[in-house]
């Protein structure tokens, strides 16, 4: 019998209907002839309720207590489903993390899955079990309890599925699916019937905030398909998957738009080994988030370094700058606020010319000045003003197509 | 280095600044030249909302997950402790049942402590660091969360006092320690400074609602002295000790009243082994508790059987009756309605004639009829008419001197 795992996050799990209507879910996935293995989020709020606890006791509360304190939250969730399952007259248990030996590193509230032991799973599957997992949480090598950090649930989910060697692992959201574009922006976007792991790595890391990218590199790395779809209704969602033959024939999976961010330019550093590097470690020593990095020679002698950060970190950014530009003998520095990154995603791009070429005319047409461009195998990114970001946005996403599903859109040549 | 165990129950902690003040007293306690072991319930009303929250997706849910439920409550109140502790600059760890290993078995949200294993709390206690442990809870031999049932705190507590080697278990409660009568009736009750654990099995049972029976039980067994005492104040409160020669000396420790009894005569029932047997299976079968039995011969042939019972077992208790009347060949049932009884507990009694002739007499100077009485080595009982009841146990509470402290009593013949 295939064993599938549903992953339920917060909002579909906030109260006692919501329960109800997963462990429905869960049964008829039972009786559609699956194994299922649930993992759960901790219910609506609760998590942002249990940290103003810890904060108003101790306002720096010691990461290891803190894991201790946030795993109930999904420990309730999960023990509250299998109850609701059981009063519909099915066999449910419920696991916490450590219960299942999903043993991680100690690396408090950002811990990394090191193992998972799926026998005690197993075993309640071929006894007719349903199986709640709480997810989010594991255990150290001492029997301390760990949490994964944010989308942790997402990873739990992804990774037990890959532990029990199920091929699928569907999510259950708020949203019906990954959209080819922000629709609150970008009104006319269409859903998603599949996307690659590339993709939505390229995308989850500009901030689309669709899945976390740790759960994403565990389906890529185990082969487990991620079925994104909504809790409320029935409708498919959007499949996350290996690379399939046809995507290539799709130029832009998807188009994102990431405002608030500063860019700083480093102007006539030296152009010798390991100065980058000095620039980038202090930044990150300072807790700096940079974005994107955009290095040219200027000289055999001089280059210039420009990186983006979100304008939150601006100030610390400038500060460090001004630490060490004398080290790697900086010029002068240029900081130009109030931009925004206009960016496409497509592992067509590998194959197809002039993807780049549709994206800079679209924005030439309006007029919109590109302040830098950077690139990965499939992706490009655009720097633009702020002003002109929402169209500058809309003009890429209609340039692609983004309003149609795949079938519907022009041949790329 | 000595260990101190503290308790501190669901009222203690139930908000910051309560946790804050308990994690004063444990520092403090360390300060003193301990090494502190601190056992917290579930904040304020957390636990009943709790069982509000699965109610609510199963109105009968079933019990294993009902412990996986409840046992968050305490999880979360030893973390916010350890923070509390760690942001006044001292070291804390906080555990769960299962992670000290306290072992039961597995009747699920009533189970019973089979095991604790120290190992864990000691290398915590020698390397500095004020412990916390997750009271109410522990773990079955396959890994399943329990939890202890009512009261399960405090026996927590005391168990891992014995299972620690630590002569001390501090209880920290809303009230001063236990008072000689209920100061909410008999208003001039004193705080008791030393109670032995026979007295106090005796008053718990009889509903005085101090301490759960087990906690005591491992007290008695274990050697643990239990000071009952107060988070609110530095005073002392009541140590609940082995019987020391001084108590002797008190004819009567303390006095309680239970409302709200129905007692059920059953006349003329056949006079021969296993009678009793017979009737008390059923009323247990039915789950009907039975507070008091008292059974006398009227021939050789026939004998008759008083019971009683709460108020609200007692239609059921009378269907039960009916069912066996016929097996056992009861004459009559006469049933008597609104009763209440007065006790009076103490080791004194043992060791001093004429303890139940003052209780007596102290009635009858009221002209109150006794209905009923029954005795133990150590307590004498008297059910009397409800609307007599707190003229009564005033009455009673007023001849044995329980207005007074021990030694301003006068001295026993």
């Amino acid at each position: 019998m295939p064993i599938l795992v549903q992953k339920f996050g917060g909002t579909s799990v906030a109260n006692a209907e919501k329960i109800k209507r997963a462990a429905q879910r869960a049964i008829r996935a039972q009786q559609q002839g699956n194994q299922v293995v649930v993992v759960a989020s901790a219910r609506g709020q609760q998590t942002d309720e249990l940290i103003a606890d810890a904060k108003e006791v101790n306002p720096n509360p010691p990461k290891r207590e803190m894991d201790m304190l946030l795993s109930t939250g999904e420990q309730q969730t999960v023990s509250l489903l299998a109850m609701a399952v059981e009063g519909m007259g099915h066999k449910a248990v419920s696991f916490t993390g450590a219960q299942v030996r999903m043993m991680t590193d100690d690396s408090y509230t950002r811990a990394r899955i090191k193992s998972i032991d799926g026998s005690v799973i197993k075993k309640k599957l071929n006894e007719g079990y349903i199986v709640f997992v709480a997810g989010f949480q594991g255990m150290d090598d001492e029997g301390n309890i760990t949490t994964l950090g944010r989308g942790g649930s997402d990873t739990s989910a992804v990774a037990l599925a890959a532990a029990l060697g199920a091929s699928f692992c569907e999510i259950y959201t708020d949203v019906d699916g990954i959209y080819t574009a922000d629709p609150r922006i970008f009104k006319n976007a269409v859903k998603m019937k599949q996307i690659s792991y590339d993709e939505i790595l390229e995308l989850a890391s500009l901030g689309a905030g669709v899945m976390h990218s740790r759960s994403i590199e565990f389906g890529k790395k185990y082969n487990v398909t991620i079925h994104v779809r909504s809790s409320m209704n029935e409708n498919e969602g959007t499949y996350i998957t290996h690379e399939v033959p046809q995507m290539e024939g799709i130029l832009v999976s998807g188009a994102t738009v990431q405002k608030e961010l500063t860019k700083i330019t480093m102007n006539g550093v030296d152009n010798k080994p390991g100065i980058s590097a000095r620039i980038f470690e202090h930044l990150a020593a300072d807790k700096v988030i940079v974005n994107d990095i955009i290095q040219t020679e200027i000289s055999t002698e001089k280059a210039n370094v420009s990186f983006t950060v979100s304008k939150s970190d601006m100030l610390t950014a400038r500060e460090t700058i001004e630490k060490i530009r004398g080290q790697v003998h900086c010029d002068t520095v240029f900081v130009r606020e109030d931009i925004a990154e206009v960016s496409v995603v497509g592992v067509g791009m590998r194959s197809h010319y002039g993807v780049a070429n549709i994206m800079f005319k679209a924005l030439a047409d309006l007029k919109i000045n590109i302040e830098a461009i950077t690139t990965s195998e499939i992706r490009i990114s655009c720097l633009v003003d702020i002003k002109e970001a929402m169209k500058a946005y809309e003009a890429v996403c209609n340039a692609f197509e983004l309003d149609k599903t795949v079938e519907k859109r022009k041949q790329p040549k």
